[in-house]
């Protein structure tokens, strides 16, 4: 009754995939860190602590990185890609500060979350400062479309923000219903960062629709792998407990196919514990049991790699590269990754 | 023993001011309004049913009406006055609806916040949605120099919030600091709003400097007289309730003047009931008798004066017009609004 997620030989195939892109575009990225340090800077001390507190916590900056690959995979030669992945990750962390006030979230990334050091005040202000910061970089690269691209973006993660606040605890949840919540609360933003990397290429046609794809079904790949290890990781890799979802009452896909597949008493567990909020000890454990009694982990990742073809199926259009390759296998490092 | 305020004859004299402005901008206003209906629409309903609560809820409109006039006043003839005056609106409701959450205020305008409706989590949420079609907006205008004001403004307005924060509960807060705190929470703003008006008029110079002036001077004077108003108008006419501050131990230059001008037991009362957060009944009452016995409501009012006059004398370099008299009657009514 093996937990979760990937065979062993797709585990090791991938092992070195975010390696591959993380060296292709290290020097970028040193430039990228090096705007972030500069840009959220501020006369008012606590912003860059807080700021940074949650930027240095050993995030991947999977984002910013889809950015400035998909630049150069459009043949890119200028600066401005910099500006936009800091952006990018201005915009990821803003909403990451907001999403820890809104869930009351106490850890992230194995540490303490700002909201529990500096208050749920600051988090929303700082929050707010970095997205005023984002579109202020957004601005120097001159690029209307992808400031647009990226302002619809920041207004379709709040969106599926407030989807999810109004689905929550709902255990009756629909797979589609719970899609539109991550196409938008995650994937909108992996989309966005992909696709503004082909615009300040300007590549805007086949390429950036490519691109947004890739970067949507990645998105999704990625927020499904998500759910699926918060009921089969290891706290410590994950950086996150193992259980939080199930203890915010959080109706994930996971959860959306056991209940389907449960029994009456089975779906009477799932409405006591999410949907009411009791929960008791071992209750977790018999959560864990009946998804995999069902296969939902499973099934969770199987779902995963069907939108993981889809991203790579996207970079088909263009030609092979080094690039090309990179975030090909970023999909499966995505897809495997046990943290 | 007056409490409060402005002398009649300058009352009188102001009454009608803001509605000469809003004669002249009302047709303006009425696009302006449309735009804000049609923007704030969204599949997921909560978003428009939590924005409009608020968007409804009477308030003057008075950032987006500068905007339209500042255009106007530079002979502007495009439509695009009308997208940044809605964005610009949306930018200072997503701020309202932050702000309450920070300051857990429970009335705005007479009526119960929309975090007490919704929630603070939908609250959060929803201003981030209203951030990014504000700047969704104001991309459709093409101008980078207006995103670039705004997006900074946005950046100030959340670093003053901080250094209230910070600077929360300090009853040694220095007249300066707290200058600094509404230069930037308040007053940026302002002067975004009349600034963006010349630019979009491109009148880039030294119109656009001196409706920045203006709209900056103007937000000092507000906020000055908001703060007055907290320990002396009437609640059903200012739509919070007297004493809002008192009770939340905020430091405002009408306390950081009584404080100044106290002796040792008066600062200790300041000390308990702000800085300690230790108030009994008849508290409120003790503090705007001191207040009284000070000056300070009045001296507050006339710091008001002083910012006020900053204000009209930038607008000097303009032609005589109606609309030029309009934005100068506007700070009178600033100045001398009872509500």
């Amino acid at each position: 009754m093996g937990v979760v997620v990937p065979l062993d030989e797709e585990r090791a195939r991938s092992q070195n995939a975010i390696a591959q892109l993380q060296a292709l575009v290290a020097k970028d990225m040193e430039d990228v860190n090096e705007f972030i340090r500069e840009r959220m800077s501020s006369e008012v001390p606590m912003i860059p602590e807080l700021a940074s507190h949650l930027i240095n916590s050993g995030g991947k900056r999977l984002r910013p990185m889809l950015t400035i690959a998909a630049s150069h995979i459009c043949g890119y030669k200028g600066q401005d890609h910099i500006k936009l992945a800091a952006s990018v990750e201005f915009l990821h962390t803003a909403t990451l500060l907001h999403d820890d006030v809104v869930d009351e979230s106490n850890l992230r990334r194995g540490q303490k979350t700002a909201r529990m050091l500096w208050g749920n005040q600051a988090s929303v202000l700082v929050g707010d400062f970095l997205l005023g910061r984002a579109f202020r970089l957004m601005v120097e690269t001159k690029s209307l479309r992808a400031l647009e691209i990226i302002a619809n973006a920041a207004s379709v993660i709040a969106e599926g923000e407030v989807m999810q606040l109004a689905a929550a605890k709902d255990t009756g949840t629909t797979e589609d219903a719970y899609m539109r919540v991550i196409q938008a609360k995650t994937a909108a933003l992996f989309a966005a960062a992909a696709e503004v990397g082909a615009v300040i290429a300007q590549r805007g046609g086949s390429e950036a629709a490519a691109l947004e794809s890739y970067g949507r079904n990645l998105g999704i790949a990625f927020q499904l792998v998500d759910d699926a290890l918060d009921y089969g990781g290891r706290a410590a890799s994950l950086g996150k407990n193992v259980g939080d979802d199930f203890r915010e009452g959080k109706i994930t896909l996971p959860v959306v196919l056991a209940f389907r597949r449960g029994d009456a008493q089975e779906r009477g567990f799932w409405q006591r514990t999410l949907q009411e909020g009791d929960q008791k000890d071992g209750d977790l454990e018999h959560a864990t049991h009946l998804m995999t009694k069902h296969g939902a982990i499973e099934d969770t990742i199987t779902r995963a790699r069907h939108y993981g073809a889809i991203a790579k199926d996207a970079l088909a259009i263009f030609p092979d590269s080094p690039y090309r390759q990179a975030l090909i296998d970023v999909v499966d490092f995505c897809i495997s990754r046990t943290y």
